[in-house]
């Protein structure tokens, strides 16, 4: 287990979906901070379950506290320890097949790494664990735009299975755009389409995944540790830590494979007191260090794992069974994996920032 | 900088493309495995310059040395100190241009985070770099197929620019296989398309990117180390910090996205002495932990930023410059890519393979 | 601020002595460990003040409350949350002296390196902290008795003062003899006079300090991490973390810098079923790395800084202050340092097993 | 084996007593340092053996070679290569006994360890590991004095056996002072007496341990990282790292635990733009955190295991043995440990230099 991310601006998780609570210790912030627990709540509200019709009507408040690391609304340069209660432990999806692993969720390769079989299955595999990187992500938001001024970092959903939006990064868009619909598409017309989707693919006990691009603005050139701890490098690692996360790509990404050199090298261009870029399929970062163009990512979402349908599978002793989830379930996550993306994005920079190197 | 990658198998890394040498320190390799200079030269091999017409001509040995850690042949648990000299210190591709940042290169990056230019421009992004990380991860290699048995990490390039191979995951797939050809894709259709491709870029002063696919076979049940440590989040992050690498995707990766969870879930069933899954889209990972299926991912690597052709950008100070690389250079460097990205997993699967739980 | 021990059995600790609640994230531990709240209370209760009358009368029931990371009690494996509510916010002890720094406090570090200043001086410097790390300690301690058996950690007030016991290494010794006077020194004669001088400087206003001696038996030969993780090097680390604790030494210590080579060498003999030693100087560890015997160590504790006698000092504006601390303080925190130096010990040695390298 | 140390800057190392080189990565080194071979030899000439009647014969230029990381003779940034030849590869002191274990050295605890014996016997735990701190300390040293000026970090012997100087802590104290006889004792009456001891001890085919005291001025308050990673801690860490050593103190150290706190509290004064403390019974550290004055601290060398004298032992097997090293030996390696001090001291300090906390 390895529940620690980052160096100078570290955060360590705890907490299981159906324990007391989850929290986190952010350890690492600096003081002199303005924080309050008003300037988390915003992106757990956005993260958490029952927000509307399309996610799962699982109702928690998810109301944090700050425990330590304030004093008078600042905070002090001591660990900052965040806590959220769990309310709402219902028994498993499955009802009682605690010796039947759910196909591709976590139950059998946490039962094989630990030799455990905790209520919850795959324990610390559910999406409940986000809560405390939503958290401790607001809290480096918070530093980035108290250290660096007008940097944004905005995510939004770009794909739902085979609908696709149009690529937005330009500048300008804000998260009043994204939840501007259900889906957090900022484009208005394929929300609809993607809305209609999910609501298909949940009428048919099925579950759909997809992709969220992310853009992070303002940021100056010089973040990022060559040469194992490139920006680029951790961002994947945050991403890909998420769950139902298969897939990472900055700027051009994949599809860059099929340019020449000569089409995707970004050449320099002089703009307002310092150098840029014409194009920027280097998403912002090259040989691992930001270069102060806005910094693009994306991330692939695999479609839930629970879902209605029976599935044919096979119990731990072997013989054969059918899975059928009770209730409703997401039949999409991507619209609240938005804040989980910015809030690991918010660590990734913060701790980036801060490890900037001094000069002689 | 961060030169130090692994938790319990630490490797650090040392080196500039045009320095007196390169290397690297392995730290935590355990103890009595038989090891000398000719358990790591064939990767090196594999991965220096001038093998053949596709590839720069730079001729350099690339022999290693061990300087400590073994004794008549084995490990002694202590530090493996590794070098490679540098032979072939050149001048820059673009002759004395060094107030001009090379567009997609990390010139501009370096100066921005060090304040200092190097002669090799961004120092540590050059390709030299991954000398120290082939050396390194031929180690880890041999650790894992001694503790383990019959592994296999075996790479191949996928896709040259739009020429794309079909996917090759079946058992049994070897680095001879691979090496068949020069470019490095076991389908030997596609191979020669490839070889094509790549020369008629090469002739036009142009440069391709594409893709890898990577296939890790025999690894057990029960490896990495959740939440932050994932398998795959470690497996992303070892691959963005390969230089020219722009996405990673597991298992079903971005196509996956386009699937319902009613066809994505991969379902257990019964393999000889455990369980294991009838499809494969997770990639061999559930919840960041080995579930003992093959290991499959998939890399984009960017077409080469030095070209021939003349490119249009700007000097530090701002004024217009056309820049035009001299001599030749690799037209695609996805061929030498592929001991790289073989010696980043078995980095990967070394350490997560010593991080792996104890139980009471 | 750092405030995360070990590499793989890791604390990661928040809280300051007025906030809501102190705790820990103990991750790492081993999944299917027995362990509920019963496990870790006695020693918090050791810890805890107002014991008796040796003690600084506040009273806090200092209940722990285990937060995750266990279900039926026993481990998960996943991060073990840990939570004291914190009872008794009193004003400082000396009043509404804020703009005076505390001698041998550590108010005035604390404002100047964090530049903000907490009504609880020097924040995390408070002897309130330990109770996080005498949580975890004790979770490591039930470990290492379930892996290694019949394994001991006691720690014994060894001097207070110029008042000094008669050395205590034999077998046998338990944390019972230890607690039977108020003192904790288990040789009964001595404890009485270190209780009259105690007794003494409480009622002179003043403050003693004194070593502490811990002697850990039963573990095996093999533990510890040249050269920068050296068993006694992390032990120093560890100890030297405590508050007011000002000297550590391992086995002969400075006493063994009097004695010739051929006095202190620890000859080797044959002791059941292993190689021991006849003479232990070494303090049970060789190069770094325990030898089987009996790991002693000592550690030195300052006189308490809080005292009601008055003193002259400066304030922050330069201009001369007379200090005098109200009500009633520790006069001697030696004994109830003693499980907190027991669980720091507990946190070593428990890293160090997990460490413990693999062999081909 | 963990051969790291550090957090920002950090230092690496590999290398055995009997193998081809010894060495360091220094990663993390601020860039546009000026640094060439020349500023780091000098540390290691006054470490080398053979310099003197009173140290082992064995005659190793130890010439450095910096591999990486300069150029031009300044930083860039990237990780520094460096490299020290061995030269006098001879077999082991006691010849062909590699049956058994040294008394006091860690060829037992290696072979437990690692199940693998080499011919250095605790092959890491030789003094000649030392050699790539005292070069990586050097660099350490030379950002230090670049950052804060008039910095000065000076090492001393001050008791060899039952010999004691007077303490010296008085400002002004040199290297050059310190080298003015052979013992490294600035107090010239003492010296004499050390010297003649050691020669006794020599001639007597025996050995002598002692204390060294070292003196850090002119850093700024602010340094270190509660909780665990405090200054002190750091301080003993690293001491206790080194081979030999036994016991760390701070400050008052042993010696302050018979005073009591009326006495020992550090009273705060107005100095020249600062505040400061009347006495330094704390060590130039409170809480953790420097506090801007001389950070003081004492630790204690065990006698050299390694004697003419005939030792009755036993070998592996258990059957007795007796042991007689050949030729000469270092009758007391403090003259030779000053460096070894002042290195880790230095990379200490520099690491805290660079952690120490950005405000908002």
């Amino acid at each position: 287990m390895s529940s620690t991310f980052g160096t100078l601006f570290r955060v360590t998780t705890f907490g299981e979906s159906h324990g007391k609570s989850v929290g986190a210790i952010v350890d690492g912030c600096p003081a002199n901070l303005p924080l309050t627990e008003a300037d988390i709540q915003p992106q757990l509200n956005r993260r958490r379950p029952g927000q509307n019709a399309l996610t799962t009507p699982r109702d928690e408040a998810d109301q944090v506290t700050i425990l330590s690391g304030t004093e008078n609304g600042v905070t002090l340069g001591t660990p900052i320890g965040l806590s959220v209660n769990n309310r709402d432990q219902r028994p498993g999806d499955y009802g009682d097949m605690s010796g039947v692993p759910r196909p591709s969720h976590a139950d059998y390769t946490y039962l094989m790494k630990y030799g455990v079989k905790a209520s919850s299955g795959g324990g610390r595999s559910s999406a409940r664990e986000t809560v405390s990187r939503v958290a401790a992500g607001a809290i480096a938001e918070k530093w980035l735009k108290m250290r660096f001024g007008d940097v944004s970092i905005v995510s939004y959903v770009s794909s739902v299975g085979k609908i696709t939006a149009p690529e937005i990064t330009a500048e300008g868009l804000t998260r009043e755009q994204v939840d501007a619909n259900l889906v957090r598409c900022p484009d208005a017309e394929t929300a609809q389409k993607m809305i209609a989707a999910i609501e298909k693919a949940r009428d048919e006990k099925d579950s759909l995944g997809g992709t969220l691009t992310c853009v992070c603005r303002g940021f100056p050139a010089g973040l990022g540790e060559p040469v194992f701890d490139k920006l680029e490098a951790l961002l994947a690692q945050a991403m890909l830590s998420i769950p139902a996360v298969k897939g990472f790509e900055i700027g051009s990404g994949f599809a860059g494979t099929l340019m020449r050199g000569s089409q995707h090298n970004d050449a320099f261009v002089q703009k307002s007191g310092r150098l840029g870029t014409k194009t920027n399929y280097s998403g912002g970062i090259q040989g691992g260090i930001s270069n102060g163009e806005p910094v693009v990512f994306r991330i692939a979402i695999k479609p839930v794992a629970t879902i209605g349908q029976a599935q044919a599978t096979v119990a731990l002793d072997g013989h054969p069974v059918t899975l059928e989830a009770k209730g409703r379930h997401d039949p999409c996550v991507l619209p609240r994996a938005v804040p989980i993306v910015e809030a690991m994005a918010a660590l990734v920079l913060a701790d980036a920032a801060l490890r900037q190197e001094y000069r002689v």
